[in-house]
């Protein structure tokens, strides 16, 4: 092991959607762990719609991040040193780090040991079986609360979280109706993943086409959109509907705020509950999810896909990936095999 | 009893705030109820903002007033004639029916028969103890959902609704801050409610009296106005807050949609949620909300008072003092008293 540390550091904070020369290369020094921290080699990068959310200097549920510092970013990472009771050397594990080889970070930035499941492979234990799997599962389950039979929107649908999300639907009962931005992930959401109906939000006139995908109307929406999406699906929610926020990618690179939902008052009219979630506000039951996520692939009955480039340096590119809608299901970078 | 049937009829929709020329008096005759329904003696007519709403086109819980009907309202009625099993003459009821003497409607417009308590009288069955005591009821209790020690704010709180909503907040421990348009308002809030705080919108800068009111921030808004109101009371909301969506009364006159509250990401940052209600939702447990309302009147630890007319003629005029905020409390027509 080598003291040197490869980093991508944040140069300067975005103006619109990330550009290459946002970020830079960078040279950190390790530090050993204090009491309570671990120091983790970062195995595989989480490229997720929050890093952008971090990389700009609005309030949120963490700080931004400061300018000169590695990227922040989710990780599946294995601990080379530990300073902390029940945390072991060449323990994998889930937890928020950043864009380097390696991280320093106290145990409370760990999401808990990563048990490999037969099977499945180790990259998914960062997105069907991590984060990613347990934002749809949460959110759709805990804060959207579908019930057999109602029907389920998603958007964003051909993304880590919304492959997902269609699935349980569909897995519950539900008729689940994909909104995405291209005919082939359309057919992708449909043939492949069992949605009942993909909508290209970027051809279709979305009033009819919800209008016609969702003839019930709609009890859930899963929104990671926001914008005019979530303006014209609150005017098909039905009475008693229900919007979980997951994000709002269609606002994240915006530099003055977008107008809000002016079909707000839908919720008044249909009592109806738009609401915000994290997966850390359900943090004592991600091994609860876990299995039950790792038993639905088990069965066949849950697919998912994962889109991963190799190398640190390929990080910001892959970022970028995530704004222009490329990419189907969830988007990673390897850097590191786990030593055994 | 005559054939005759005073009324006041919708004349054309409103544009803006309503005004006396949308109103217009008539003379209907009166029916005899079918299977199912009853003939009700209109005592007293409820006057809501929901008026306001049923007056224009646009699409709500209920279809809008036809030009040319009665004005549909909420009142204290008594049966006069009934074809429908378990209703009989000389019972007192509280309704959906319309500004008019009398009214022939389904049984499934009467919310239960009101029982007399004793020290309280009758028109108080139309308010604190009717729909507007249950709104503030099941919209904090279910809908916000306050914790002993959490900060609860009310808009439009010497309203009927709001002037109850924040004395329920107290009794269940909360620190209760009100918004109103007066400092007259305020010190009745403040002095006669037991409100902790209160905040003459118009004169204040919303958000550092926001601050000031609730210096730990916004666990339960319960909001009857909407528009910047609202918009601004979202960016102090803590995590996991809640809003009650009980109206907006700031947008209730537009002609054009105002925009929506810009600030509707505050929900997904703070995992909070927002939620539309009426009453009709918890339509099985009126007996339940009424029985503890009366308890605590005359416990003495809630207060109530009506702003009562006379007289049909008097309802339009009656309705627009709604939009000019010149009332403290719940604003009521009295037609008739009860036949004993």
């Amino acid at each position: 092991m080598t003291d040197a540390n490869r980093q991508i550091l944040l140069k300067k904070r975005p103006v619109g959607a990330p550009a290459d020369d946002d970020f830079e290369s960078g040279e950190g020094r390790l530090r050993s762990p204090s009491r309570g921290e671990v120091l983790l080699k970062n195995l595989y990068l989480s490229i997720d719609p929050a890093i952008r959310g971090w990389m700009s200097d609005a309030k949120s549920y963490l700080p931004p991040i400061a300018i000169g510092e590695p990227i922040r970013s989710g990780t599946l990472s294995q601990i080379v040193e530990s300073n902390a009771e029940g945390w072991f050397t060449g323990q994998i594990v889930q937890g928020l780090a950043a864009w380097e080889s390696f991280s320093t970070v106290p145990v409370s930035n760990l999401h808990g040991k990563v048990n490999m499941i037969e099977g499945i492979p180790l990259h998914a234990m960062l997105s069907v079986l991590g984060g990613t799997g347990l934002t749809a599962y949460f959110g759709l389950l805990e804060v959207g609360r579908p019930r057999d039979g109602e029907t389920v929107l998603v958007s964003a649908a051909a993304g880590g979280v919304g492959s997902i999300v269609g699935q349980i639907a569909r897995i519950k009962g539900c008729r689940a109706v994909g909104l995405t931005g291209s005919d082939d992930k359309c057919s992708w959401l449909t043939d492949a993943l069992g949605y009942d109906a993909a909508i290209n939000y970027k051809t279709a006139d979305l009033r009819i086409a919800l209008k016609e995908a969702c003839p019930q109307g709609i009890d859930v929406f899963f929104d990671s959109v926001g914008g005019e999406i979530l303006n014209t699906a609150l005017t098909r929610l039905n009475r008693r509907g229900r919007v979980a926020l997951c994000g709002a990618m269609s606002q994240i690179n915006a530099d003055e705020r977008p107008p809000g939902p002016d079909n707000y008052l839908q919720l008044l009219v249909k009592s109806a509950r738009m609401e915000g979630f994290t997966t850390l506000d359900f943090a004592g039951r991600y091994d609860e999810a876990r299995a039950v996520l790792a038993r639905w692939i088990r069965e066949g009955r849950l697919k998912y896909r994962d889109d991963i480039v190799d190398g640190l340096e390929n990080a910001p590119s892959h970022l970028l990936r995530l704004f222009t809608g490329e990419h189907r299901g969830k988007l990673m970078v390897k850097l590191a095999d786990p030593e055994v």
